[in-house]
């Protein structure tokens, strides 16, 4: 996790600003035979791409991805698979429309990173955000895609869980509802808030925060390495790093800090296949930063978007004061177009954790009874008693 | 940040147990011709040692660090400095009892890491924690006294806010109390009404989670890297690896979730010296992943302690279920002496993005106009209401 | 330098097989508002690029490189500038012929990776080599044109001295005769002797081994890191592992093995200039890992190209005994193409301590008299000695 | 293998200076539930330790090696075991003799590190060659003994090969003579022309170097990773990082300049087990960058040791010319120490890359025929025969 590589034995770098020619991915320590085609990549894009609702920035790119590299027919079973060599894939810019970026190209938006670009290089891709923009994050998107199926039984998902001061109500928490509305919002009367407020935001020319949380089912108990590559430090690094988010929380998270020790002690018993049964999951399934076999549970704050068309006092870089107001195609709440990204930073995660365990421990759980152990019922109850 | 090393250029390696013969570090990669006194990091060390109040553990460690390596006389100045090669410290442990382990040695506390490396390694060191007690964060004080003396002006201070429901006042904060009181707190109020509270915690044999803020100034604009090592990434993995903790936040934080994009735009103007100057500081010193040259804000989450003296129902490794009561010393709070390793850890994030900037862009500034700029003084404020 | 990337500031990942859509390489870490056009790339590429002369594969591509990323418009010169972001470079593959492979798609060719690749992955790319081609060492010229920049002064050049039996006479050396003659021969009377034998070798169907010398001058001292990062354990692991290279040697090499301490020591005066001169260069410009201010001077061994017209005894997948004779465009000494190769693998090197240096000491020199020497005129005619 | 720290999964970080209180190592990554005792590393260290012979140092250092953390009883067997955790080695200096270091402390010895260290950093601990001294190796021993440990089947062994000109008989290798000379020459006959010749160079205060090799029996097939992180190019690595070695080949090395591709085939049959055998081992156990399953074969050049009781010319830090003659203990050859320096580093590559391949590809081998095979008759005579 060092500049633009992500990973120890899972690695993904990622390249390219959001105005040229291209951007995309190469991924690197997949281990080889695993079935791979574009078309599954293709599919995890699909849901993050911008422009299919009224909420998502109206920039329309198709975001094809092509794979370069690193796949190969099977000898035996002819199917497309991973060869175990640099997976290179590539998603080209169709929509660079020659805008007039004159207004932006030496003023500084506040909220965005035109500031501390100029102040750390010198110089910056105005364009679009360049660098800094969530175009980006369409490479992870794609890394994600080929994470999810290095660790048998993973499964990843996230869900739109709070909007400006809306939030969804945990009893109608409905996996199934994600992908019914253009929110990934988990409780169906919630999305309809949702969107009405949002319409309001959109409609004044402001925007608003959010919440997302994550869920990843399937994590086998060990994984996480003390004490600087804990699974949790390495999901909080992954989460940070998503563009606009300020905040990460694993388990009870910041409500921890108004729990008894008693409250927040997940106790243990035997599940009927023998396993050990955690009663609860204040811990988000990593206990001193190992995995406990329950599901990992993480929530993360998205500022609201920058751009909004009221003016702000800002700087340019001739250290002139002025002001800026920022036109153009954008997002009312970029914590929608969060939750796919998330789902695949919290898979790479996993999936390196998965091979550096491997690596150092062997196939062979250490411990025999230790399994993915099923959700606790309790789970979602007892954060909402906590955070009130 | 990797299994048990941290940092790029400027790396920390720990190692050591709780109740094993010695704990310590090898710091790699500092700047030569750095001052360095062992008598410097002791007194980091001693801030951060258990058994100085009531409300930290009390087991009795001197916590006497030796400089084992990396050091010699200046040949112009006669003072001992660094030489640029790796410097091991270590540190004795001297109170190791020969306490009966019984009750823990097979039987897995809840809210321990007891589980998780039974899970992951197929044993543990189950004296007082092993490898996962906290006592191994004292080998980060020692870095971190190393990596505040690398970026010049850098003051990294950490203080306690938040006790159960218990929070402090603000409009009270005065840096100076935090070494007044044995809590770290900022608020001398606050402080009291926290200890009383403590005590009637300690009295019943819980415990109590809790909140810290982290503050460093002096961080100059430009540090971090686009898009795995940001600097709010790394910030969040470093903190959210200390022992315990289960949230992280930048600026705003979780707060920024009910923020609308007018709130939330840290606005620009110059300074007297021409510099930017930021009028709030909603992102805490980062844009982009990269420093804007304010003061970095951070405030992270503490779960209580895990061992209580109420017995809780748990397994033991050999599959069977039984309950647990955790006798011994132990902080009520592990928020408290959460307070000088939060500082330590952000010292050394700062310090390795400082020598990795240096690096990539070199000595000079990239933009002429970009120092430190001083705190912002609405930022406390701005969070308060936000967060309310 | 582990997997598919190079480096730890300047960090190449190179990806792509012999015959898939494409190969190219990810640059990241480079320093902003370097002057970077495609054409002074594509200028080292076509020095690299096969199917020049009868002594290369006649493989035609025209291995056009495109710059995806990390470029743009300097704000202040208008001309095309490094950004600091990640610098994608791409060659699209066009000359990847229908051919058929059914006779390598199971057989190993000794000598080749076919084997190693099936016992690593279970399967393998076996069209023109896959990953293992040398073809993957255009992403590396194309690294290495960007790594050249980064060092002021910095010039790498390498050359053919031996091939079989036949030796250059270095009192012949000439820098300019390396690009007059097809094999990069320093020595015009040696590149005919050695045209003539390798016609010879070529027309039989065989193939000849050959060693390449690469000198570095205008490295400065103080490069390299103490233990397991010095200069020349960096410089071997970057040359080892260009395909097809044997050995490694820096300075005297192994001739040292016969020399005495009395003639292996290179005697320090001062130069004109005031900084220290050292009156030979056995230590090849490397003392204990770090640079001493000399030309690195480095030579390599290459195999001869395993493929060849004779059949040789070998076994295929399936666990049977069989012989393979490999037909198609091979050259018949593949150290003509590791030339450029070398070049590009030493800036690389360079160029990644040279930011890490920075990084950790800063842009002052440490030693106010270390400055990069002029070449010890000694040096050539030393090492011909030892190695007699 | 950046800095002082070495390798990927299985990490070894070491520290310490020459003069200095301790040295040491941090052991990272190490698999759990190996049996280990400070014995067996101590058995490692004493045969590298100096003053053993006449030939090596008489600095008399008992090299006393303490496990600081990282092991605990194994819960089923109560034998003592690692745990996963880091392991901390620390090795007191005792024989810190006060002595007079004028004569080095501002004047560069030829050969030294001296002028480097001083040039990097500015300073340097310059009693008893500090960080630069081969004193730091018995920290890569002591690393090495653990190593040994993880692949099973694993035996690393060295022997000095050439001492000046003189080279054993290949035909008299006997791998039990190693030990019962004290020059770790496997030819019993020339171990006495060796120690002749030995006495001379002593006894003239002068030095010659040497060449050492290094075979590796038991490598799994399958170990490597492209591109970056080629077997060969990791040994290379780890080969030249060893103080004072000048060159490194793999298999047939240099000689390879001088082969043919008929010549240089090691061509395949099945061996009784239905496993690959191959026939000749030019390739010194690598193709590709991966193992073939056959031995690992290195050889190492040392260049003689700089300190000689002749005055060689010289500068000193304030720039002015004088000469220097280095007294005191100091071996004639200080190839023979780098052989039990050579087999721990070669093992702890062996066991970085074996963590790996299981990390990325399971431990299932990917090929069911593929095992380390019995090593080919047929090398050395191969080997000797082309580098006539």
């Amino acid at each position: 996790m060092s500049f633009n590589t992500f990973g120890t034995l899972f690695r993904v770098t990622t390249f390219g600003e959001s105005h040229g020619p291209a951007l995309g991915c190469v991924v690197d320590g997949c281990p080889p035979k695993i079935p791979l085609e574009a078309a599954e990549i293709q599919e995890r894009l699909d849901r993050r791409r911008p422009g299919q609702s009224r909420f998502t920035t109206q920039r329309r790119e198709p975001d094809e991805v092509k794979i370069l590299s690193g796949v190969f027919a099977d000898p035996d079973t002819g199917r497309q698979v991973t060869t175990g060599t640099p997976i290179a894939l590539l998603i080209e810019n169709t929509d660079q429309r020659s805008k007039d970026y004159s207004a932006i190209q030496d003023t500084y938006r506040p909220g965005h990173a035109d500031f501390t670009y100029d102040a750390k290089y010198g110089l910056r891709d105005y364009r679009g955000g360049g660098r800094s923009s969530a175009r980006e994050t369409a490479a992870r998107v794609a890394a994600g895609a080929i994470a999810r199926k290095i660790v048998p039984g993973l499964m990843v998902r996230a869900a739109l869980v709070k909007v400006g001061r809306h939030e969804i109500d945990r009893r109608n928490w409905d996996w199934d509802e994600i992908d019914r509305n253009p929110l990934f919002c988990p409780d169906a009367e919630a999305a309809r808030v949702f969107a009405d407020y949002l319409d309001d935001v959109r409609k004044s020319g402001s925007s608003i925060g959010a919440i997302v949380e994550v869920v990843a089912e399937g994590v086998p108990a060990g994984l996480g390495a003390p004490v600087y590559g804990k699974l949790d430090a390495d999901l909080a690094s992954a989460l940070m790093g998503i563009n606009a988010v300020k905040g990460v929380e694993i388990g009870a998270g910041f409500a921890s800090a108004e729990l008894s020790g008693e409250e927040n002690a997940d106790e243990m018993r035997l599940g009927n296949d023998g396993a050990p049964r955690f009663l609860t999951n204040h811990a988000g399934g990593v206990l001193g930063g190992i995995s406990t076999g329950q599901p990992l549970v993480c929530r993360f704050a998205v500022k609201p978007t920058s751009s909004i068309l009221t003016p702000r006092a800002t700087v340019n870089r001739w250290g002139e004061e002025t002001e800026i107001l920022t036109k153009g195609r954008h997002d009312p709440c970029v914590g929608i177009r969060a939750v796919p990204v998330a789902e695949a930073m919290v898979a790479c995660v996993v999936a390196d954790h998965y091979l550096r365990q491997r690596g150092q421990v062997g196939d062979t759980p250490a411990w025999p009874f230790v399994r993915p152990a099923a959700p606790a019922e309790e789970i979602p109850a007892a954060h909402t008693k906590a955070r009130e």
